[in-house]
């Protein structure tokens, strides 16, 4: 309990990043091994030791046509039809939105038998859960995600106490929701989620949402594991890459796409971190950042409805910290135009100047 | 859904008051109708013609001795011992914490029977209700009990859609928790709810809060019936009144605290509606407020835990308006003092003035 208590306060003011960080997605997977989740923590990627891995990632993805016929060639060798993966470009970035295999989309529940590790987590969908329209609010469906992780990572050995007795903790780097419809309040949904292969530095989880056994909405998430001593995301330890994966299709293929910063700004906003944005170990909760995003993202009074969120998690506001949360929408002419296809967003801290997250959301055309 | 849009568009600005409103908790109680219960909605008290009721209200209230003897002799009758009820003064107003007799506080669940309509619904706490230490959150336990009136509102046939249908909506006007304990993350929990009473305006809800038939919380409600046509809370309609009561003693007796205005100001922050704060009718939900009660009361980064909550809802905030929200706690002379036993609250919007919100909160000394 001790070695719990100290672990918990040093990870609170964890910074640093990766060193040898050059093996990103697009280079080696090793699906034979490593299951991701537990709790979510944030993570510093802006310090200069990372600037190998930066330049590491932006090569892996400048390469995005070669990712994109590898994992065409991935689904051909598993029986499934090439051409998946549809491209959603706007201000200038790729903002991929890819189709699972039919195997995925649409199919009854148990159709696919799943070799591996897999957990099914029942949730009703709440009243407070609900936007005006009594649909499923995403930030809440991204609670759903969060909790059937954890609960799946204590079911392998893996719970973020788990790491933190070896002198680790779990730190989600990146999320991805592919959004096809929404579950109503009073509704009974399933989140399936999985380990879904690892990396030198990264473990991969996926997600399906169902209802009656048909997927509403997918999502993938990237995994960090940070040293609390070294204060620094490390090569995964063997007690994580040990374990196995899933076998089944990722819930979301290809390449994640390259986040930037907005180029111009069409909205934004200041936030004080407050005591109910925190988690239960007392960072702000990942959430808490969608929420935001979504709440600046919101023409009007009701809750924003992206068909598709990604978001890069980069480093972590703290309690009282004041943030300003950015939109980029339309075009630089007319950027005043509301629920345009894709919008960019960046959460900075103002006192440092430092970029917390990165994320875009695709909206369908109204 | 003609009409329900319509009504929904209207109840975002009602305004106005009961006029005939001097019958108040206190005086006569029908205790063999109505039933209340639904969403929150927040109703404005702050024009002149509810000045008489108020007047009714602190006339009632001002005999508080004669209350308690009056909720001694109730409970004599009913076999329970006298003098459940203890008092907490703090900054010169009244916050009562009664007990409840032994026959609700630590009973084994089904162990008395309830006569007339109570619903249990049933709940696992997740990781994202939790505090740092596991515990639920405050604001989750208030998204429990609505959760559980709404759902049992409208099995009784008093749903807000069935009110609206008639030209009506349900608005809380009156929240109390008594907190004797709070489950942890994981643990399921069982909210019980029923029909408490009903008065001229006034219906009355009861809650308890139980974990493996122990109760751990106990909370009462009281909603006013508004006419979406008048704009202002009537005599509650008769088909809300012919509705049975549950025959079970109160989850927390006596009359309702006076609550006032806080005398002076302790801590006071500026919060922005947002849309994540308005619920799934496109107003601001009564949970938000007591979040923000909570977020304004936490001296450090962790959310605050009072061991009771006792909020009046005055009127309603509007997206995108900016609201203050005060707290007094300790005395005159050293008003820094966190954790006093008692603290006050008050929500304003400081672009007309209007109280919002007026609460009072006891912790525990620590």
């Amino acid at each position: 309990m001790g070695r719990d208590r100290q672990g918990t306060g040093a990870a609170r003011h964890l910074r640093g990043a990766p060193r040898r960080g050059r093996r990103t997605q697009g280079t080696r997977r090793d699906r034979s091994s490593a299951g991701p989740g537990g709790r979510a923590r944030h993570h510093g990627l802006g310090c200069p030791g990372d600037e190998r891995l930066r330049r590491g990632r932006a090569r892996s993805l400048a390469s995005g046509d070669e990712g994109l016929a590898r994992q065409d060639r991935l689904r051909r060798s598993r029986g499934h039809p090439p051409g998946g993966a549809h491209r959603w470009a706007g201000g200038g970035h790729l903002f991929q939105a890819p189709h699972p295999g039919p195997c995925l989309l649409g199919r009854a529940r148990g159709e696919v038998p799943v070799k591996g590790p897999l957990l099914r987590e029942g949730f009703r969908v709440r009243s407070y859960d609900a936007r005006p329209d009594a649909s499923l609010r995403i930030d809440r469906l991204c609670d759903y995600l969060q909790e059937a992780a954890g609960r799946h990572a204590q079911a392998m050995g893996l719970s973020m106490e788990r790491l933190m007795r070896e002198g680790y903790a779990w730190v989600l780097e990146r999320l991805h929701l592919e959004i096809d419809g929404l579950p109503r309040a009073g509704e009974e949904v399933v989140v399936e989620t999985w380990p879904a292969g690892a990396e030198r530095l990264f473990a991969h989880r996926d997600f399906l949402l169902l209802r009656d056994g048909q997927v509403l909405a997918r999502a993938r998430s990237r995994w960090l594991v940070l040293s609390l001593e070294r204060r620094r995301a490390v090569r995964l330890p063997d007690f994580v890459r040990g374990h196995p994966v899933a076998e089944r299709p990722r819930a979301i293929g290809g390449p994640y796409a390259r986040l930037a910063e907005p180029t111009w700004t069409s909205r934004e906003q200041l936030r004080t971190v407050r005591p109910s944005d925190l988690d239960p170990v007392g960072h702000v909760n990942n959430v808490a950042y969608v929420r935001w995003i979504l709440d600046a993202l919101a023409a009007g009074a009701e809750p924003a409805v992206p068909a598709a969120l990604d978001v890069a998690f980069r480093a972590e506001a703290r309690g009282g910290d004041t943030v300003c949360v950015r939109v980029q929408e339309g075009t630089p002419a007319n950027h005043a135009v509301a629920h345009h296809a894709v919008a960019h967003h960046a959460i900075h801290r103002p006192s440092d100047g430092r970029t917390l997250l990165l994320a875009a959301t695709r909206h369908r055309p109204s």
